[in-house]
């Protein structure tokens, strides 16, 4: 079976294990944690990012951006799934919403949150481990506001986030809003849309794995995996 | 014929321009200044980032994640040109190295670079113009180094950046790097393997049109539209 190295509450790992429920795919987890800069994992992958899948055939694959293409092409491909859409128009609009999740939410939301929250209580001090900057928190949790807005606006305006289909655009939301929601910091009362578009992606079957993490000394709230929230 | 929204000195248009030219492609260029956000540009990509591209059915793709793919789904499903590679574990290498270069190189060089020594430069005061942090420019500067080494290193071991063939990983590399080439501003003496690749890459028709652009007020160095430099 592929081995996926991915850590629970990072967004991109979060990312490839829906896809792979979604396109009917399996893989075996094997948690890592980058910031320790495992010799073995930079090995894997010399940026020293998750995710990163071995495959069967014993193929590297490494990082968001050739993993999600790739399992469109291999998975996707055997199991007649697309998660980009059928036309190149279609799946330019998945990319672009992808990279404003990957490159937008996470700068100006989940690593701020994450980053202090999450890698800080973790790491060890020579590893950058120490007291949050609640300040960079605020400023985090305060950015989430627009993303909320924009993904309440799309998706009043489309069926998902991208058009007629569930594609990584929603994958990628739901696996960037889903790590803020682990620590219970979603203000999911200001926008209904948004909190619609989350409660049906959430309740797909490809979500109940990401549901059931437990980090061991961080809980999450009991919110977290109800889909009535 | 497709319009190119591009800045001259941005590494994700030139990118694409290279691209257009290997794919044997054509479009209109039109140059955006993406720190003025105007409002016409911000409707095409809320994200305001370059390159964008109006095809000619109008469909609008924004965003180098969106376009690189478009483009070979269009223009190199058409012309029969791959610059990502034939099998999906070739395609993931690939994509691994445009991640590198377009996550990595631009956060450790670029943005230093470019940010401070061309956009503080054009930008009005109230857009981030102003006088550029030359402690940033000079840690950009030394980041270039260990960028040289792996591509030296890359290049030595295979006959381009991911394999046997050019990809948008050599055109990602080249294109970031000849932005901080425009400026003067690469140590070529200092790994004779990166140097013998630029000069395999600067050779090919695709490069002439960046070898030609001249922005005003900001002429580059003789040495680099040679190509023996």
């Amino acid at each position: 079976m592929p081995k996926l190295y991915h850590f629970p509450l990072d967004p991109f790992s979060r990312r490839i294990r829906l896809a792979l429920g979604e396109y009917g795919a399996d893989a075996e987890l094997v948690e890592e944690r980058p910031w320790e800069q495992r010799e073995g994992f930079l090995a894997l992958n010399p940026a020293g990012a998750l995710p990163v899948m071995v495959d069967d055939d014993r193929t590297v694959i490494a990082g968001i951006e050739a993993l999600s293409e790739y399992l469109e092409e291999t998975r996707g491909a055997r199991n007649r799934v697309t998660l980009l859409g059928e036309t190149p128009a279609e799946r330019a609009e998945t990319r672009r919403l992808v990279a404003w999740f990957d490159i937008r939410f996470h700068r100006e939301v989940g690593r701020l949150v994450l980053g202090e929250k999450v890698e800080k209580r973790f790491a060890k001090p020579g590893q950058g481990g120490g007291a949050p900057h609640m300040k960079a928190v605020r400023v985090g949790l305060n950015n989430i506001r627009h993303h909320l807005d924009y993904i309440g606006f799309l998706s009043e305006a489309r069926n998902w986030l991208a058009g007629d289909r569930l594609t990584h655009a929603d994958l990628a939301a739901a696996a960037h809003l889903s790590c803020i929601d682990y620590l219970g910091d979603v203000p999911w009362s200001e926008n209904a849309a948004a909190k619609q578009w989350y409660q049906r992606i959430k309740s797909r079957p490809c979500f109940r794995p990401l549901l059931a993490d437990h980090i061991r000394g961080m809980p999450p709230p009991r919110f977290y995996a109800d889909l009535d929230f």
